[in-house]
């Protein structure tokens, strides 16, 4: 095992913080690195509770205050698991104070924080400190797969990308106003929450950038009961009520500038979908098509084969051919959801120890934050049908 | 058996005609019905090929000239299976000579056409002579189960409608230049041939109005061969080119009259797709979802199951409780594409013979001739991604 | 259209009756053939009913005694879809006098019989009349690609092979004793009724006869309602009770004769399961499994493809290059169960307008008889579980 | 977190020793446990090799024999990992020195290794030392929610089990002569290997032991190139060739003493079947269906529900209100193969931090180990078919 250490200091310790720390824990147990992350620190503002998840969670020390974090020289690494809001102070001042950042999707709640992430990650790159944003379905063996056989030409040019991300946790109107239901905390709701993946994933795995949206967003609940304190996902519902302020879904039709055309869904309200991200790409030559419930799966569909033989191909990505695979189990033992942190910070650390940049960079996040901001622009434009 | 007759007349025997024919010869063989249909005469423009037609599938008589149909005594019933350009000259005609109307969908290829179609059939229903639009997939089992369902609350209101209809025939840019290719005959490409049903399928399963679209519309071959004969989906390339006028694919977002919000998408560039019509309504109690490569099954998640329980049902719709199914197969035989249209004279049989109007009736039809027009006409509303 | 004529007389109105009849309906409709089918007669034994059955699947004339329609000169085929005990007499006397035999399958309910039947169409044969007996599932297009894939060494020496066929149809214990529950008339229970079928389809498929067996067979209820009145598959209870007299259920393993493995279970007590026939077999280079109720396809494993693009392909049997489909619909329509006999009877006209022994010969038949027998024989050999 | 300390040795540090590492390393960061694993030691035969295991497995020592684990004060539990032939004799010895065992499956080569593990755990039990062995499948939540379903009485009596285990990692025949391929070392080949798997989970889920059996074993490929040195399921190939003792694949049909009968399948040779654990259970109510490869989903037939929505519902197992799930990720969120030991640990803990016996007992596990022998002995139960 390598002896140079990347000394990891977390801000935020709820469902993001639980599923990076179970990445930081593993990674170095299962691949082979040029350096060693160790868990220095966990920050939270409330000091008992990130006290009990830093021993729950196997960060050596508790602190409450991020600045502090920062502060201190026995840390190499920020990783940035808090609500939007907080995204650009902490990763900007990290960046200064030399760290590298590791900064949870989406990269900000605004596109000016996002520019100005930008800003302050490239002058730090030039310094040799570098800095990734978290979206970690990239890093799904699949979701890997299909981008290596899309540039690989096995589908020849893009013609279509259709992507959904669904889920179903708010469909209750007694589901009561979390941080995730509130603008200036979380930006956005469905669209920036899991839109923003989807964004992301599919411009990835094309190569094609959005050039231009059209769409709408909606919210179908509009008042939820308050909260008194909720961290994440989960919540017990209070007794007054609150306006939500995001969109529980958000669809729109986009131009990729390769010369795709492309469809995207993101809901908090498809009764029975859980997390249903699933994207479709068909090329000239082929089509792949992935879906998030079934992450150990890619569907392929060849065109150049002959055509009585010609069908949807389910591929098992399980194998040590796949990505990052080879190092986990035998073939055909499937992995999970938490996998994909895992090959984050793999990545994340290989490019670091290295000298290199990891993937996504702040650029590509804020570009995904342009396209978030695009769709919100575009409700406007809409055609009444005649009657 | 019934000794009421009906007899029919049909103009057009390419796709349409074959499986339009396939019906009438089976409907009365398989349903118990107030009234028999006896295939007349067939009638295409060149005298071999209907003649040849009309032997092979089982017409009485051929015949060149569909106003000679119409002015026939011995015809009661007139199905219009040729392509969108001539429905409203012949199904004018035909009501006015006091024949019941069968015609094939779209509609007609513009609004105009559909309006004048829509004046006709109100004249003549008023006495007593029927008219219905071939939107034959509302009369698949799965689909009416799903209406069924929805309509009598299992899923409570609607949220979310996503729709597509892929398909692949001419990814091929050596495809020759067919009728369905060309503005002037199709009116419009995939759009009104594909995106025509999804149009009046979901409006149907739920109840639902489309108020409003934005979208956009896309050929990504310009150019193709021209072929001297061709009929149907199928052709051998010719030597020549000729422009395509017509959209290869057509994306749009939509609102609905009840407050659901939809996806809709159709395309013959969907690469593995063949005849992938999959639609998906997200209720606030549960979701159905369907997809017309395995017509024979229909997915519903009922949301008011216990919750360790709930999951998304496939129900294979071959059983006797189910529509239309008590007159074919024991269970779990499962039926085809053909059958629908066996459904289709079912119900247009029963209806004529028993006085009633039966369904879609071309209002229902004109509708989905103006949602059509609203997407091609939202082409323009646009927003840039901003740099 | 050919002028040639082939002139039917079907004995048994049934179920299968039904299903041979929409076959001989629509077989030269669709297909171009040296013969055209004429339904001249059909048999029963209730004259009322027989007649309202003609009326209704389209036969010229009905008749009540099979050996009237034997001795008509105007009858080329016989086409026997009465229950098993009357197989043998009236197949052996129908090509005794020189009329051409289709015979439903199993070919007979005992081994005695189906040797008698193999020696009369030995005879037959040699005077140019032919016999076929109806296994009609060869005739699905998958299966038919599935047998064309194995011949053409795709999937290399077969090593194993699994075959289900699972129902669900007298879970019930009040459901009535209907004559499929009775062994005189029967033969035997699921063993014979649908395990008959995956024997054959397996065999057929492979190209591999199966040697050797050892197995059970199960009666889950032995008492039920007696029936008055019950025909087919459906039936309404009576009072009385009965003995059931045949296995509910039969799973057996094998050994076949170029080196495969295979399980084989029939039953119908597989709650949920419909028409669950479900085959997979397992080559050296390669897989393929079929599933009746989702008969248009085929899924395909081709293990001589890159290790990383190995999968599962779900080939869609519907494109003109798969066995029968050039003549049905363009690509992704789907077709039917019943359509598996149209094609039986496409097969069956062309071999006999064409002088050709059709397939499956009634020796086929006897060798799955034979299987059929073995297992019935094989409950004995049972090993018990030490304690 | 618990104060209460289990001092954890490990034997073995191949495929399932990394597999448990993970599995000891993760469990109290997830689970609210009464006792803390603290993982102190892993034993290897060879020194280097085992040293770095440790360091990569998260170890604190490494040491080269496995008496002297068992002979240390600071251990309470020992974990055995290595192959079937060292099982007995490390695992009586270790409970005759007070440690508590949990075992790797199967328990052990041979029926008189297992019945003297059985009696030691007996003698250990009455003086409060505790036993287990690791059928880790019964923790994964999809089977444990069909085991609980079945419980409740949900699909009333079973009737049917059909349950396979196919891979085709050794299809190759130039795949070299590993341990696994060996009797002495493995006992058995694909029937003890993964047909001990279906055996336990099978009886676990219905709660119905096997009687008795027939069946057969095969070796596909006799004799195979030697290898120096392998471990696990990887290896290189050699030079020399020599013999397979074990079996490529067991398949047997079984009588349960609840009155099911069951088929049984486990081979190595299923090409494109990669961990395809499979099993369905027909109930009088009711069936459930498992696939290992898509082990977070469970499929539910509830055939008391209204006829017209009855079918197979696909329940995504991730919910909160599903077994072991509330500990993990938000809904929808999968979970991989390595989370089943991780809630293997989870129970063995509790229980073993509480008093209680661990399950499957050491007698559970004989059981599995006296059908394994039964189906051996069975080969000899055949039946020709006549000719």
């Amino acid at each position: 095992m390598s002896s140079q250490e990347l000394r990891v200091g977390m801000v935020g310790y709820a469902f993001m913080g639980a599923a990076h720390s179970q990445a930081w824990r593993t990674v170095n147990r299962v691949f082979d690195l040029p350096a060693r992350a160790s868990m220095v620190a966990v920050c939270g503002r409330d000091e008992a509770k990130v006290a009990a998840a830093a021993a729950r969670l196997g960060w050596a020390e508790a602190v409450t205050d991020w600045r502090e974090l920062i502060a201190r020289d026995d840390i190499d690494v920020i990783d940035v698991c808090t609500p939007g809001d907080s995204h650009a102070e902490i990763a900007i001042a990290a960046l200064e104070a030399g760290k590298h950042v590791l900064c949870e999707k989406p990269l900000a709640n605004t596109v000016d924080e996002a520019r100005a992430m930008v800003a302050a990650a490239a002058k730090a790159r030039a310094a040799g400190v570098r800095s990734a944003c978290g979206f970690n379905y990239r890093r799904v063996p699949a979701v890997s797969l299909m981008h290596n056989l899309i540039a690989a030409g096995r589908i020849g040019a893009v013609r279509h990308v259709r992507a959904v991300y669904l889920q179903d946790w708010i469909t209750d109107p007694q589901f009561p106003l979390v941080w995730r239901l509130q603008k200036e905390k979380a930006g956005s709701g469905a669209l920036g929450d899991i839109g923003a993946h989807i964004i992301d994933l599919t411009q990835f795995v094309t190569g094609q950038r959005i050039t231009g949206v059209t769409g709408l967003t909606e919210t179908f609940i509009k008042e939820r009961p308050l909260v008194s304190d909720s961290s994440g996902l989960s919540a017990s519902a209070g007794h007054a009520t609150g306006e939500v302020t995001v969109d529980d879904a958000a669809l729109f039709i986009a131009r990729l500038d390769g010369g795709a055309v492309a469809t995207y869904e993101a809901s908090r309200f498809a009764t029975g979908r859980k997390n249903a991200l699933r994207v479709e790409v068909n090329g000239e030559n082929g089509s792949l098509a992935f879906d998030l419930e079934r992450l150990n799966e890619l569907e392929f569909y060849d065109a150049t084969r002959p055509a009585a033989e010609q069908g949807w191909s389910r591929i098992l990505v399980t194998e040590g051919e796949h990505p990052y695979l080879g190092a986990w189990w035998p073939p055909g033992h499937i992995i999970g959801y938490e996998h994909s942190f895992t090959h984050e910070m793999r990545d994340f650390i290989e490019a670091v120890a290295t000298g290199a940049d990891p993937t996504p960079s702040f650029e590509d996040a804020l570009q995904v934050q342009l396209v978030l901001d695009a769709v919100a622009r575009s409700d406007a434009s809409w055609v009444s049908v005649a009657t």
